[in-house]
Formats: structure tokens, C-alpha cells, sequence
């Protein structure tokens, strides 16, 4: 097994709308992929209220225990978006309006025609001592406080904020998976499946059912480090199934 | 304000696969607006591995804090289906299998013409005093233990088994809720509406932005538990909108 070091992640999405139901989390399973991409482990997710303890309390759990903590949402213009007081209150710092951050977006109010209001004066505020996270979005920039990246709730701008994030990271070993479509529901093939994963203890064998409204299938998921013990584990699942297969052409007969 | 009591709950959905990106959840949400609409308030979300500890650390925590705990997922007949080993170990109960539970999938086998495997046995296991959480999908049932709600993960049978739990909840006073479609972007309004915020502290207004690929916009969000207070607020709301666009109709000519 490799020596490298495993690099762990955690979310921390931030807003009343998301715990409404208002507004469907679009986020979360993004950062998921490109962060198992990037051979970096995100071990868990919480989703918080707009309310300055509970993010506290979620950021300082998540902060000391992953490599990473990545948060969405409350860094707009409104009074509602409280998520960088809250994160300065996490670290002990002052919040304040960043003079970086006060320059780029004075200039493009400038450019705009459009005026600076207290609002949008806002969104330079950041916690004292924070890196920025660029924004070619809408410009207002996210940022970084020691392992914390604090990026925008709308997607779109989450998307382009983690794009200039992900090359900054330290990357851990790529996790590989293949995956293998089964036709069979879960109740099938459990015990066989079972058997297999034992018998491939250096890989992940992860069964994941679909209902199509009619039927049950599954798609069996493998993953590891090596791909060649990922493909010996997915040869006796393949085999598996076409046992399965045969015996159930054998039993219609 | 009224004195009936909160009625709050947090949600836990339990899976490598969502944590990986493969599988995008989708009944975080669902859950939060049917709980909105019983006016049940969904405080706090977790996703978490397929991890025994995990799970019981989660659980542990949640189910002290809130009324009411909903699990999604783990609950399948495959050998990374730990759900209801966790769920037992975080109560401190045995996890066995179900007498009833056994003898109501048992006779859907039979009826179906197919083998009762032990991985279908599996889904009859629960913690030992577990109440049956009905699954008119595809039977196997989801479960109860104190105030903790085990449902299944795929979506079509969480949602079922989700019909059959909500009537046997206590529910809080429900959340009335009303909204303005702004076409401004948060920084045209973001002062005016924190003005209008302090002057209706009986409402919660929220702002949540929205990016077309070209200009932003802005929903209006207006919440609590009282209609007129809501649409003095929203009353507000149109005025401070109507003046900032004259405003800006002056401002082209």
C-alpha cells in the first residue's frame, strides 16, 4: 500500500434556504466529484443555518479534523449573508473591509456606471488576514483562512471559484474505480457480492440500487489504489453475474 | 407570538457514494420541504460514510439535540448496508433480525417465486424494539427507534416510506412564507432591504441571489408565522423595488 498521505476534505454548506427546501443544494455533489478527482477524500458534509453559532460551532469541528473545509453561500451583499463575520468569529480575527477586495470592486462600479453602495461594499468584507478566492463570475471574491476556502452559494460562481482552488491544493493519491451494470436487484447478488469483497480486501466494492419505478438493478462500484486488483475484483464480480444470469435462463426453462 | 412548542429535526444521509460525487442526493431536499410545509424545522444536515463510527458519532450527537432524526440510505440487503448495525450501536441495543420483518419478506418471496437469500434476510435485521417503517415500494421496511426515523436511500422508496412517517408526527406551527421576484441583482437592494429587515423583526427576510450566465437577479424571501405580518412586509418590499426602478428609469433618460 502507498505511503503517500491521505488528503481529507469536508463541506460546510451555508443557508436557511437550503434547510427550507427552497433551494436544491447544487453544490455539494459538484465539489464531491472534482474533489475525488483530485484524489482528495471529502468525509463529510453538514449543512447549517444563517446563524452565526451554528456556523462556528460546525467550521471549528470540521476545520480541526479534515485537511480541507470547503463552504458555500453568505458572502453576497444582504443583510442575511452573515457567513464572513462568522467565519472571522471562528478564527478569533477581526472582520473588516479588505482594501484589495474595496479597490477591484470600487473600480468595477466605476466601470459599470453603477454606485458603491454600503451593500456592495459588503462583499469586501473578509476575515483580517484572508487570501482571496478570484471570482470571474461577478468578481466579488471569496477567500481563504487557514485550511477554510469560503466560496458563493450560486453555483455558478462556486464552480469558477473552486476552478481557481483545486490547483492550490495539495492532492492526495487519485482514488480509481471502475463499475460494473447489473441487471439483478440487490437481494440477487448480496451474497455473492459479499463473498467477492472479502475475498478483495484491497479494494472498495460499493452496490448501489436503482428503482425504475418497475425494477430493481444495481450498479456495483469498485474502487482502490491499484488498478490492477480493481480489475481482478471486477473479473469475479463479471463472473458473478453471468453464473447468475445462467442459473436464472436455467430455472425458467 | 405564539407558544407552541418548536418542533425541530436534523436530517442524516448516509453513503460513500454521495460523498464521492457519484450519487447526487436527492432527498436532503425533498425531506427539508416536506418538513417545512408540517411546519417541522430542519436544523441541521450531515452526510457521512458507510462507517460504523461515523454513523454513531452523527446520530449520537443529532438525535440529543433535535426532536426528530430522518436517516436516508445503508439499509439494502449488500454487505456495505451498515445502517442498521449503527443505528443499534449508537442505541446500545442488539441488532437482529425481525420476526415480522422476516415473515413479511419471506412471504414476498415466496409469492415471487424467489430465493429468501441471506443478503434478503439482511434486510429484516433492526435494532431490538424497532417499530417497522412501512415500504410500499419494494417492502423491505425502513424502521423507528426513539426519535430516530431509518429510511431507505433510493429516492422513489425514502420518498414512500417518508408519506408513511409524516402523519405520525408531532408538527409545529407551520411556516407561512411569501416572495418577490426582484430583477435587480442583492447589491441594487442590499441596503434598502436591511432597512426594511430592522423595521419588520416579526418576518425573516431572506435574499437569495440567482445568476442567469449574463445578469443577476433576486428572490425575495418572506417567512413567519404571521400572514399580515408577512404582507406588511412584502408591502414594503414592492414599494422600496418600484422606487429603485423609477430610480433607474430616471437615471437612463
Amino acid at each position: 500500500m502507498s505511503k503517500a498521505p491521505r488528503v481529507t476534505a469536508a463541506a460546510l454548506a451555508i443557508g436557511d434556504e437550503l434547510l427550507s427546501g427552497r433551494t436544491k443544494d447544487k453544490n455539494i455533489g459538484h465539489l464531491a466529484e472534482m474533489l475525488t478527482a483530485a484524489g482528495i477524500e471529502l468525509e463529510e458534509v453538514r449543512i447549517v443555518p444563517d446563524e452565526q453559532e451554528r456556523i462556528v460551532e460546525a467550521l471549528n469541528a470540521l476545520r480541526a479534523r479534515y485537511t480541507y473545509v470547503f463552504t458555500s453561500g453568505g458572502i453576497g451583499p444582504t443583510h442575511d449573508d452573515i457567513t464572513a463575520d462568522a467565519v472571522s468569529a471562528a478564527f478569533g480575527v477581526a472582520c473588516d473591509h479588505d482594501a484589495d477586495a474595496v479597490a477591484l470592486l470600487g473600480a468595477m462600479y466605476v466601470e459599470r456606471g453603477m454606485e458603491f453602495t454600503d451593500a456592495r461594499r459588503r462583499m469586501a468584507r473578509m476575515p483580517v488576514g484572508s487570501r482571496h478566492i478570484e471570482n470571474p463570475v461577478s468578481r466579488a471574491p471569496g477567500f481563504v483562512i487557514g485550511n477554510v476556502y469560503v466560496m458563493a452559494g450560486v453555483p455558478a460562481v462556486f464552480q469558477a471559484m473552486l476552478d481557481n482552488v483545486l490547483p492550490t491544493l495539495q492532492t492526495g493519491i487519485k482514488i480509481l474505480s471502475d463499475k460494473v451494470d447489473c441487471p439483478f436487484g440487490e437481494g440477487d447478488i448480496g451474497d455473492a457480492l459479499a463473498v467477492i469483497a472479502k475475498a478483495h480486501p484491497d479494494v472498495n466494492i460499493g452496490s448501489y440500487p436503482r428503482f425504475s419505478g418497475q425494477k430493481f438493478s444495481t450498479e456495483i462500484v469498485i474502487r482502490g489504489r491499484d488498478l490492477q486488483a480493481i480489475n481482478n475484483a471486477k473479473a469475479d464480480v463479471e463472473a458473478m453475474l453471468s453464473d447468475i444470469a445462467s442459473h436464472k435462463a436455467a430455472t425458467v426453462v
